[in-house]
């Protein structure tokens, strides 16, 4: 439906976010937005405020009037059919779950900046997390009927936007089987209208997108339109060729390489500050970092302010569990030598960050030892 | 067609190698055929002589008669067809090309005595350097005319072994770019019947077998059957399931992770000697050295008995070629002090092997330093 047609008041009710603008949040582009949150400000709180939660998008926001908005279930199923919002709300049992979810190009700037990579130059904010509501894409499945041959589930969305001369929608698919992943608690995957407890805005999906814990966040496909069970994955270029770590661009390359599904752990600087102490100053840092995708916990994050010979553990503000990032604070004594804070994160299966990433075409997956330097301003 | 229905003369000529034995060779286990050459072998020439190169097989060795054996070619193609080995040899030009093949789950016993891990307890020697000859797979699917929507070309070989419950064939696939990609003069994919100048060998794959080089060995199947031209890849256990880097055993984690192609950049110790010097003994250390089968080549080979303090560089018998191996030698300075050598490889595009791998259910791609204890016995 084009926006020109809707009454006034109603397209400022369903376009408030995308009106609203990106106040607070570094924008990237605009139309289709993509913006992030200044790290200082993405640590004040465990749930990320919406207005403050990262966006990346393909395409600009879809126009979508709530009452037209149908949600079409097809392929390897036994009854297809199509729900509106209020369909899926009334037939499916409500469900919430709190989830991060990061964008598989986050921190891109620091692979970038060795060797130039295209693409929204993302800093180390294209991060949240959020409490999603909505229903389990499971229950709608077995309301569906899923036949005995599919494997995969494919999601598409409602954009279209340029790509290699044609208009194609955003879209992925996730294996079949992660949909009846129940792990600690979480569905597998959610379809959700709702984020912190208010309608998704438009920015982040309005009226329904999925949420895949533990993916990385292509795979929670924004505005929702439909879905496909398959024997197979989805076509979508953004399964079959983007979100794939290539080291050269070569279409053999793409072809070779599986798409990406779950994210790494990652551990992030966001802040510190330099309080004197007696004879030594002290660096109290704050930051974030996220087990990884598996379903792992973090066990430890350690901060060093010499170059990774000696290192301080930080102190979670709540015990770390599966696809849930965690904040995180040290205090560390610095005697004004070296000019670096590094950053790592330990899982429960006891891996640890890498020092050093390989450079790869897209810059995904950018999960070295994060490095700040140390202002000495205060 | 059974052994048994076969004239004495005739078995005896075709499975010559299968009846000879596996001499020399570090026996895993025996129909199936597994075995290595130990290190000191296989060292000792950068082609491999045949009855020294690994063999790694999911069946017992098919028993094929050379007259009745005919090789299919169907699925996407405007010509599907069957060919004899003497038609494919007068059909295509002969081409023939040195490359190395290596198991995924070459040094699978270092990851192994991490935490145990099923199959064949590879040491370091799943590796070896042939000269193949036969027809390249291009020309084949030229001639037999390849569709617009293929992507992916399978390959089943004629041993059927049990799996699952089921008899299933040993198979897998490549994408469709590789067979045309001709990088360094190498054909993207040979369908091989002769290795270092004889037929190949039973163990090797007689009749006919495909060798992709810069692959893993799986994807070079032996005893070939059938190819298949597809829109997707192939559906076979080897290509869905097995043959994937997968951290705990979960039927979502092999559907996740795609499947292998390429193998890594390796490097291996395979013996060392300790000669007096002028006051310090000198250690002269041998092995060899993959490059990735990216096509990248190798820069350097360094070898250090401190722990990876310093590092001395190898000279490498010749320059490195993309898909094929070097053999290398060091000499370094020895106080006496350590007790271990460790060796790493870079390649063209600086990437160094990792000091750690982190373990994988099925072992593979273990590219650590490869360590080795120094003999102080001479």
């Amino acid at each position: 439906l084009a926006a020109a047609a809707m009454p006034r008041g109603e397209r400022g009710r369903l376009f408030a976010a995308e009106q609203g603008g990106l106040e607070g949040l570094i924008v990237h582009t605009r139309s289709p937005n993509n913006a992030e949150p200044p790290l200082e400000a993405l640590v004040r709180s465990w749930i990320t405020p919406t207005p403050l939660f990262y966006i990346r998008s393909h395409a600009p926001n879809p126009q979508i009037k709530a009452g037209d908005y149908r949600l079409q279930v097809e392929g390897m199923v036994e009854q297809p059919g199509e729900y509106s919002l209020a369909e899926l709300k009334d037939r499916f049992p409500g469900r919430s779950a709190v989830a991060t979810l990061t964008c598989a190009g986050n921190r891109r700037d620091e692979l970038s900046a060795r060797k130039p990579i295209e693409g929204v130059q993302w800093r180390a904010g294209a991060i949240g997390n959020a409490e999603w509501s909505g229903v389990t894409l499971a229950d709608v499945l077995k309301h569906a009927g899923v036949k005995p041959e599919a494997g995969h589930v494919w999601f598409e969305s409602v954009d279209l936007h340029p790509k290699g001369g044609k208009q194609i929608p955003f879209g992925g698919s996730i294996p079949l089987e992660k949909v009846f992943e129940d792990a600690a608690g979480m569905p597998g995957a959610l379809l959700a209208h709702g984020m912190n407890g208010e309608p998704l805005t438009a920015d982040h999906g309005y009226p329904l997108r999925v949420v895949v814990p533990g993916y990385i966040g292509a795979r929670s496909v924004k505005w929702l339109r439909r879905i496909v069970v398959s024997d197979r994955p989805s076509p979508n270029h953004y399964l079959t060729h983007a979100y794939k770590l290539v080291e050269k661009d070569a279409e053999l390359a793409w072809e070779e390489a599986g798409p990406l599904y779950r994210f790494e752990m990652n551990c992030v600087i966001a802040a510190h500050r330099l309080t004197p102490g007696g004879g030594k100053a002290e660096l109290v840092v704050d930051g974030f970092a996220l087990p990884p995708g598996s379903g792992a916990t973090l066990a430890a994050v350690e901060v060093s302010a010499d170059g990774g010979e000696t290192w301080t553990k930080a102190t979670f503000t709540k015990p770390s569990r599966p696809f849930q990032w965690s904040l995180w604070q040290a205090s560390l004594k610095w005697n004004g030598q070296g000019d670096t804070l590094i950053a790592r994160a330990t899982d429960s299966n006891g891996e640890t960050m890498p020092e050093h990433e390989p450079w790869n075409m897209k810059g995904y997956m950018m999960n070295a030892w994060h490095r700040t330097p140390i202002r000495n301003d205060q």
